[in-house]
């Protein structure tokens, strides 16, 4: 288990999780209760550009943690893989923009295409943008996805599975995230966690409710759910991370509702459940 | 690839694929439409009990290819867990009396378990029950569950898991069930399923419906989704399965249809799909 949370240093909310809220409306809000890091949701910094949520962000005090999402690479042609990398070209411009040192991958998958081909393909498409990142000065982090989400969000649907990803690209540009939500059940996970050791890019907190009514917009928040979050954070200390801990939650139930108040309630949970 | 499928004599339709029938409807229609295995779950059976649903089996011609389900072994009090191995043996009794060989192990979870913790207490319950078994004659086999039911159907969420619990048990009388739509993401899939070889007991076949719109109760037909059956079905039987292909799909959207054309519907899909 790792050492009980007594501040919000490390406390990073990602735009997602205020969904209702503009990146303008979080920044302050988050930066009002003490919050210490932000990660942007590329549809929260849409309506701004990246130049006005870069200033908007400087100025709230904010420390930029990363930019959510690139990522989809599998597509049936090449036009649109070619597409994919120009539009993860693009998000990295973004993340220096508004100084995320990260651009966390969802790497997609397509229902007509087979697992290990989407599985090339991905690594195909990271590897073509590395050199785009690198010049940046971004890092692109290959968050595994909950093997629900193997027909059409990601092909990575394990901690292993982006390790070995990494390996292959051979880049310190590259690395992984660790979200307990996607990986809490893998009896490999702190093994792979261990493996993953420094190239542990980010790490992202939710819970997993009983019963789970939607797949996609029903996460729970930390200490609802199953998760042995304190675990968890405690194997990636272990393994050398010490950075954000980035609350993503993705909850129509909790997008319902009055935001300022399901902040206090975030806060509260990550003092106790994390 | 394995080879097409020209005739009905390996096909077996789940009782709970037919929901709305009850047991002496579905044996019925299946032994009508030259359907050659039937599975029932216990909620079908239970109406009749065991003595009368083995005759209407028997009677209907039909091969009784499995007992569904046993397992949900991990429990809070171990008195709770001796209830678990109870009931149990009762279906083991059940299926000796119904002449299934089989009987189909969802193991269990409780969301305030450990897995780790979960998956010991799986090991111990079926452990407690073998012997039963054996004088029973009926096998036990461990269906591993998709990992977004490790919160409260089963701690075993892959094959490797499953057959490591096997070796664990080491005993002729347990083996494995391989279900396409629990199973299909796992890139260690065809490598567990050589290494499980003659302990593959069972085969169960749906589709993964893409978006899935409900954790429980909405898998697919064979065919309308992304997971590619006769693949698995060449690993299997490579590995040295030549018995029944189960079709069990749970479906909301299904149950609310005529269940005749239903029926129909999955003899076509069987021939084209699997």
């Amino acid at each position: 288990m790792a050492q009980p949370i007594t501040d919000y240093s490390r406390l990073c909310i990602h735009t997602m999780t205020t969904k209702p809220w503009s990146l303008k409306e979080a920044a302050d809000a988050y930066a009002k209760a003490g919050v210490a890091g932000i990660t942007v949701w590329r549809q929260h910094l849409e309506p701004f550009g990246a130049k006005e949520a870069g200033t908007i962000m400087r100025d709230s005090g904010l420390k930029v943690v990363s930019l959510c999402r690139g990522g989809f690479f599998p597509a049936t042609s090449s036009a649109a893989r070619e597409e994919a990398k120009t539009d993860n070209r693009r998000a990295i411009d973004e993340a220096a923009e508004i100084g995320a040192p990260l651009v966390v991958l969802v790497c997609g998958a397509v229902p007509g295409i087979p697992l290990p081909v989407a599985r090339q393909q991905i690594i195909d498409g990271i590897a073509s943008v590395l050199p785009h990142a690198k010049a940046a000065g971004v890092k692109l982090s290959i968050e595994p996805l909950h093997p629900m989400f193997a027909d059409n969000r990601s092909a990575v649907n394990t901690l292993e599975q982006a390790n070995n990803m990494v390996v292959a690209l051979g880049s310190e540009w590259a690395g992984v995230t660790v979200d307990v939500y996607h990986l809490w059940w893998d009896a490999h996970l702190e093994a792979e966690i261990g493996r993953a050791g420094k190239n542990i890019l980010s790490f992202h907190v939710c819970d997993w409710r009983t019963p789970t009514r939607d797949l996609l917009n029903d996460r729970g928040m930390m200490g609802e759910g199953c998760i042995n979050i304190p675990q968890i954070r405690g194997w990636v200390e272990r393994a050398g991370f010490n950075g954000f801990i980035e609350v993503e939650i993705f909850s129509n139930e909790f997008w319902a509702q009055d935001q300022q108040q399901l902040l206090h309630r975030i806060q509260r949970a990550y003092r106790s459940h994390v």
